[in-house]
C-alpha cells in the first residue's frame, strides 16, 4: 500500500542499526531480522511528525527510536502468546532461535530504550514511558486474561486496545510535545489525537482481521478468533446471535465455514457497518484535535494518517 | 542461613508491594507470587548498604526496589530459558500461568523500573541502568548460545557472569555513589566493590550448583550440567579430563553417576580448591576496595557479605 510507505528519514534506519549491534551472535541475527523486515514505522512517524507540527523539539529522532524499540520488544514477547504465523510478513523470530532468546533479545531492545531516554536528558519522558509501558504489559496480560476466562464486554476491548495500542501512540505524539516544552493545549491536543489514533488504528486492525481479504492482509483471515480473542465485531455478533455465534467462538472457529459465517452474518446483520462507524468517530476524534496545532505540511501529514486508517477498510 | 536474614527495612516490602499492585488479576497473581517468596534481596541491601556507607543518599530506597525489580524480572524472563525446577524455593511461576504471563509480569516489572528510575530524577542514573541491563540480556543470551554451540572458555565465563550478574550488582552500589553525588574515587570504589562481590557470587552458586549439598541448596545438584551450562568447575575438568568428562557433559550428565563421578573427579584432582581459591581473590578483591570508603557498620556489613560468600563454601 502506497501510504504505508516508510517516510522516516534515512537517520532513522541508520541509527537503529547501531543501537541494535551487539557482539553476542544471537542478538544480531535477531535484530537484523527486526531491520530487514522493516514495518510500517507507524510509531516513530507518529513521533517525528508530532515534532514536525511544533516546528521541530530537541531529541526527536530518539523519541521515535525509542518508541519503535518498546513496539517491537513487545512484538518479541508477544510472538510466545499468540503463537503467530507470521510478523511483519517474516517467520517469527522464535521459530527460528527459541524463545528464550526471543524473550531476552526484547530485553536487550528494552535497554536500547532506557539508553534512548537517557540520552534525552528528559526525566519527565522517562516518567510518560514508564506509565506507557505500564498499560502496554496490563494491556497485554489482560487481553490474555479475558481469553482464558472469557470474560468479554465492550468495556474490557476498549480498556484492553487504549492499553496495548493507544498508550504506545499517545506517548509518540505527547512525548514530542514534553520534548519540546509545548505549551499546555498543544501537548493536549497531541496526546488526545495519539490516543484516538491508536485507538481506530487498532480497531481497523481488528475489523480486517476479520473482514479483510487475505491478499491484501498478507495473513489468513480469523486469526483473532482462532486466538480466542473477542473484538468489537465478534462481542457484537455475540450480542446479537448468541446462540449462532457462541459455539463458534466457544470452538474457536475450527470447523470449516465458521469464519465465513462470521463475515456473512456480520455483513447481513449490520454489525459491520456499525465497527466501521465505530471507527470513523475515532478518526474524527483524532482529526478534531489536531485543530489545535498550527497548520502546515505536519499537521496535514497526520491527518492523512488518521484519514488512511479509513481509506484501509475500503 | 543467618547470614541470609533480610537486612531490608520494611518500608522496602511495603513498597514493593504498592509498587507491584495492578488491577489486572493475572499479574497480581504473579506479583504476589514474587512478594511472598521473598528471596534474599541481596542487590538491595548493596545498594541500602553502599548508601548508608556514604552517609545516606537520596531515593537510596527507590534504587534498592530497582535493582530488586530488575532481578525479578529477568527471573520471569529467564524461568523459559532454564526451565529450572524451582526459583526460590517456589514452583516456576510459569508453570501455574503460562510462558506468556510470566514473560508479560516480567516486562509490567521493568516498566516499574522505569517509574523508579524517573523518581529518583536522576538522568544519570537512567544511563546507568540502561547499561546494566544490556549487560544483563547479553549475558543471559550469550549463556544460552555457548551452550547451544558448545563454546567453551575461560574467558567466556568470565565475560557471562560478569554481564548476568556482576554488572547488576556494580549498578546497586555504584547507583548510591552517583544518587549521592560521592566523590570519584568512592564511586569508584563502591564499583569495583559491587563488580568484585557480583564475581565472587555467581562463582560460588555454580561451584555450589555441582559441589554443593542438596538439602542446604533446596535442590538437585547438577542443575548447570543438566542444562548445558559450563562453569569454571567443569571447564576446567574438561581440560584436565578431556576423555572422561566431554562425553558426561555432551549427555547432560543423564547417565546414573555421572554427577557424582564430575564431584569426585574435581575433589581428587585439586579442581575443586582451585575454584575455590578463584573466588576467594574475588572476595578479597571486593574487600580490598571497600578500603577507601569511611569505616563503619555499613562498609563492614558490605565486608559481611562477601566474606559469607566464603562460608557458604564450607
Amino acid at each position: 500500500m502506497a501510504a504505508d510507505a516508510p517516510t522516516v528519514p534515512p537517520e532513522f534506519d541508520q541509527r537503529l542499526r547501531e543501537l541494535l549491534r551487539s557482539d553476542v551472535e544471537f542478538i544480531q541475527l535477531i535484530e537484523d531480522d527486526l531491520i530487514s523486515a522493516g514495518g510500517k514505522r507507524v510509531r516513530p512517524r507518529l513521533a517525528l511528525l508530532a515534532s514536525e507540527a511544533l516546528g521541530g523539539v530537541p531529541h526527536a529522532l530518539e523519541l521515535a527510536l525509542a518508541v519503535e524499540l518498546l513496539h517491537s520488544a513487545t512484538l518479541l514477547h508477544d510472538d510466545l502468546v499468540d503463537d503467530a504465523e507470521t510478523r511483519r510478513g517474516r517467520e517469527a523470530a522464535f521459530r527460528k532461535y527459541g524463545n528464550a532468546v526471543s524473550v531476552l533479545s526484547g530485553d536487550y531492545l528494552l535497554s536500547r530504550v532506557l539508553f534512548l531516554l537517557a540520552e534525552t536528558g528528559r526525566v519527565e519522558l522517562v516518567h510518560l514511558f514508564a506509565e506507557a509501558a505500564r498499560l502496554l504489559a496490563e494491556g497485554e496480560v489482560l487481553q490474555f486474561q479475558a481469553a482464558a476466562y472469557r470474560e468479554y464486554s465492550e468495556a474490557q476491548y476498549y480498556r484492553i486496545i487504549e492499553s496495548k495500542t493507544a498508550a504506545l501512540m499517545r506517548a509518540a505524539t505527547e512525548g514530542a510535545a514534553l520534548l519540546g516544552d509545548a505549551p499546555r493545549p498543544l501537548r493536549e491536543a497531541l496526546a488526545a489525537y495519539g490516543g484516538a489514533y491508536g485507538l481506530a488504528f487498532q480497531m481497523r486492525d481488528d475489523y480486517l482481521d476479520l473482514m479483510g481479504e487475505e491478499a491484501r492482509l498478507g495473513k489468513p483471515v480469523g486469526g483473532d478468533v482462532r486466538e480466542g480473542k473477542v473484538t468489537l465485531i465478534t462481542l457484537w455478533l455475540l450480542e446479537a446471535y448468541p446462540d449462532e455465534v457462541e459455539p463458534i467462538l466457544l470452538r474457536r472457529g475450527r470447523e470449516p465455514g465458521d469464519v465465513e459465517r462470521l463475515r456473512g452474518l456480520a455483513e447481513s446483520s449490520g454489525v459491520a457497518a456499525r465497527v466501521v462507524a465505530a471507527i470513523e468517530e475515532r478518526v474524527e476524534e483524532a482529526r478534531r484535535s489536531l485543530a489545535a496545532l498550527p497548520e502546515g505540511s505536519a499537521r496535514a501529514a497526520l491527518e492523512g494518517l488518521a484519514l488512511a486508517e479509513l481509506e484501509r477498510l475500503q
